[in-house]
């Protein structure tokens, strides 16, 4: 049976491995300065974006362009406001401290930052000056670590907020098209282009083999990627294998349909194991979904479909994680929900 | 009228000011490395703590001594585990992630470190291995940041805890003197020198016009300190100035003394104003004491009494701080109690 | 013609793509922790090294491999050796500073650490305690940055002379292939093994499409590895791709037939331009040459070649570098060398 | 004897220890942030500087104002050129690198970084982009490592050209007093502070118990400085102590007749150890004074006077070093030749 994992258990998409063997011959300069594909990419991506006026940077993974977007963002006393789970605060082995800088978590639990909490946190660190480290960013995740999609009016009223404060805010899109291809959705990424001073457009959890490409509007940022990516240790010396696998990912709507496919096999199971009486624990419209088992069942589903514990609700009850990505089909949905259904 | 501001508004106790002009005309070498003020008061300290195997070394300040002791129990991927309102934590600029390294805050919220929530920490940071900051020591103070007092339960408690999960416990006794005189306490100098892994003994806050003190047990800390107090810019270059005045405050139990009477002047406040019907919030045997006002009270008592803001409670109502001194007289402390009773 | 700018100028070697194709479908466990490809790439390596005691781990890139490789084998206060020419001192963008720890270049001009300027240096930074950066590593490259290879008389002298002095040996072999099938090699993968205290094996610059390989056998990079490589961003999420390609190079050999056919083509490139006149600076048997030319031809080379000045030696004359790789041919070495030769 | 062996074996100046005396039973606000004599101090040497538009913060002592003044003007990435023998490249444990950022050391031997060497670094560290630490600033000493005394010429110089380079020049003023005192100067405080981005007024070595003054020219730093000053630990909780002696030593003129009269000390030894043949080292008209001894000799030095060795020029001889302070006296002075005539 089909692993339901994670989104980077798999290879790349068919296209994207046959543009790599395509270029593979080709000598290119390196680094991603001025390779023909890195600036065909750039050029793509600004497209859909809407702006020329963004720089379009190349990162190797998720946590060195978290590495490189936030604290590019911040001086080193300032830090960033995200939630708890945000994947810098809970999953980066402390990453943004490492370069310096805090990170400030609120006390959502959805895994949004409510503009609530973000002025409940700015209002206690800016209490005593100098004494407390300064808030000057927002992180926030598209989709969210729950699977969560951000609409318009959430993300604007975010943004609002944040623009009144002066703070940029940098978003994670590691999971982006998921997001933005999911059926809740009412944000492009044009919208997002518009607001967030930064973000990623994350390509290891959509098809491609690795590399995830970073939008940046902020002029702070735009002037430390370059340093900074080198410096972190992130800066790829063949950067061609990020343009040619981002510029195929961008002809076509290929990105957008690789993301598609996988929202709608894992709305599918979530429908199904909803249908045979399991419990959903939230709401996800994207490409992971997440359900209450009985320990006996979790360990199973653990096993046979490699699902990861999520959390454990109660001593007998924990939440199962369930991923689908472009490698997913409807039949490893409907033998997964069959499987789960014998149990 | 006296302010009760804080406990390093005031100059040094008369003692130690006396012990500075008497040594002024000598030479010493620098550094706190081997001039015969710092190796008395090092030997004092020791005798105090009943161990003789333990390095007792001097930082210019509590901020300082925070960033070496604690960065220098860490690796570059772990964590120490605080409570939220811990000054690491909430009124030091983001000093430890400044070090590159990870402040852990549990959910407790009376300014004791429990064993059940340091637990909660360990488990959630340990669950997904190197994904996550490891926590490798435990910071808490004595007297806390609401004037708590560690008794011997409760702190042993927490050691067993640590012990068994073999990490360190550093102790900040910015306020020890504080503590360890205060009623409510049954620890002793000798039993948090026997369990921790290192603490400090605050100079600044207690009589001194600057400086704390440092005993170390753990190996990593021996090993590390001495480098790490100059690369971080907190080592004194007249160290003597600090060997002379620990060697006073250590001679003939003055520290003890200055610290007991700024006791005895906040408990008497303390009592006299639940007297006159004022509420006290939380509960405080030390040199600090918290009161609930309306806010028309609190903006008088600020203005007046010099009293901070701790916390607003609600709309109407605040928690204000009196902190005593070895400076404060019971006089100040009559005078202060007639003008807000006269409110 | 073909560029001889770099050796990351070119996709990997067909077998390595190859095999990448293969694998595309499998689903993988991702971080490197656990995959079959990465097991058996570590399996590989090992046995190459000819010991089993030690960690293989896999990095995503030369300045990611060796921020990590030597700051975790330096505590804060510490710092490395290494030449002033060296990667980590020259151009990596302060990426050892940025992690908190310092650089000791010796005053070595050859490439080669030396044993008197090793000890210069330490005698220097141990001669007032505390107050200086503590020599704590020893940091060389294999081949140098001036392509010269160490001879195992040279390797061991320096070796004997770090046991002597405590501290570990790191060797960066971002071109280790190179080093050790050049003609004046006569040391082995299992003696570098059994000396150093962690090395690269680095696979961007010999046919991968990127990726290094890191053998530690140092009991502190052990413990520190898992965690700084993610907590620097440097953990490949699918991990598998590392692990598939290191798995193939050390298959029948294939690394070392790679590197050492770039070795040929570049010492035929040498002797060609030698036999037409032209005067090589420093002497070099790996896949790197350097040949002083005057500027104008130096800017025809440059053009048309793509290689890359290394060096201004006076106003007329520069110093210009030739990499060959596994994709270069003898016809390519011809076509350039009749180009140069018509100049 | 009175021992030459550093300006900060000392305690205070009487002058100073009396303005502790006499203000020590005052209550003020803590951290240097409005109390009436940092207010006053800052107004004194703001119409000494001649200029009301830069900002002067106090500091604990000379690395913790190095630390925040150098890494204030650098961002991440940045490096600071300077000479090899500059305190923040030798003598302060890697402190600029422990806070991530990169000391860019020239090849001047004499104390003085020249334009010729400065050109040199800028070149080299700008000539690959941003594979190399940026120059972002310049630090200078003033007085030298080796008693030297910058000319207007040379400052002059030195700024010209790191304007043209939009580059902030940081003067290390440990010994600022002695410098400006020297029979050689012919700058003035007001010239410095036209300027100089940054620069301090060391109190340590020029009568002070400690303390450094910073008088800030530079937007950056006076952004940075509050936040750095705390969060690097070396924000003084009784900051009025810095206060009260910076309004002292800046009454009346007492922080240049201080430092004048060690110079004259100084000169006066200078003079007397050449007329009885022994050999300086360089050439000082500061409070340092170096000379050239066979190792018989300089090992009495060492011990009779408590002087530093400070170089060893080669087998035989060695560099001491000799320095003046407030406290010597002429008659000290003239024992201390004495004792070495008799030698």
């Amino acid at each position: 049976m089909r692993m339901f994992r994670n989104d980077y258990s798999e290879g790349a998409a068919p296209q994207i491995l046959q543009a790599l063997i395509d270029s593979n011959a080709e000598q290119c300069v390196g680094y991603t300065e001025g390779d023909p594909h890195c600036e065909h990419a750039r050029e793509l991506i600004r497209n859909a974006c809407g702006r020329d006026d963004v720089d379009v940077e190349f990162c190797i993974g998720g946590t060195s362009a978290n590495i490189v977007g936030v604290t590019g963002l911040l001086r080193d006393w300032e830090g960033v406001i995200c939630t708890p789970d945000a994947h810098i605060n809970a999953h980066e082995t402390g990453a943004i401290a490492a370069c310096g800088r805090t990170v400030l978590p609120t006390r959502d639990t959805d895994g949004f930052v409510s503009v609530e909490e973000a002025e409940r946190v700015w209002r206690v660190q800016t209490s005593t000056g100098r004494h407390m480290t300064l808030p000057a960013a927002i992180y926030i995740s598209n989709t969210t670590e729950l699977g969560g999609v951000w609409t318009a009016q959430r993300f604007d009223a975010l943004c609002d907020w944040a623009d009144d404060h002066n703070l940029p805010v940098y978003v994670d899109g590691a999971r982006l098209g998921s997001a933005l291809t999911s059926e809740e959705n009412d944000l492009s990424l044009a919208h997002i282009a518009q607001r967030a001073s930064a973000f990623t457009i994350g390509g290891t959890k959509c098809g491609l083999l690795f590399g995830e490409a970073m939008v940046i509007a902020h002029p702070r940022l735009k002037e430390s990627f370059g340093y900074l990516i080198k410096e972190r240790g992130g800066l790829m010396a063949k950067g061609r294998l990020l343009g040619v696998q981002f510029e195929t990912a961008f002809s076509g709507g290929l990105y957008w349909k690789l993301a598609q496919h996988a929202n709608q096999c894992a709305c599918a199971l979530r429908d199904a194991l909803v249908s045979i009486g399991l419990k959903p624990y939230g709401s996800s419209s994207s490409n992971q979904q997440f359900f209450v088992m009985d320990n006996a069942m979790a360990e199973k589903v653990e096993e046979a479909l490699g699902c990861e514990r999520w959390l454990e609700l109660d001593d007998k009850h924990r939440v199962m994680r369930f991923v689908c990505s472009w490698a997913t089909t409807m039949a490893d949905v409907t033998e997964a929900v069959s499987y789960i259904a014998s149990l």
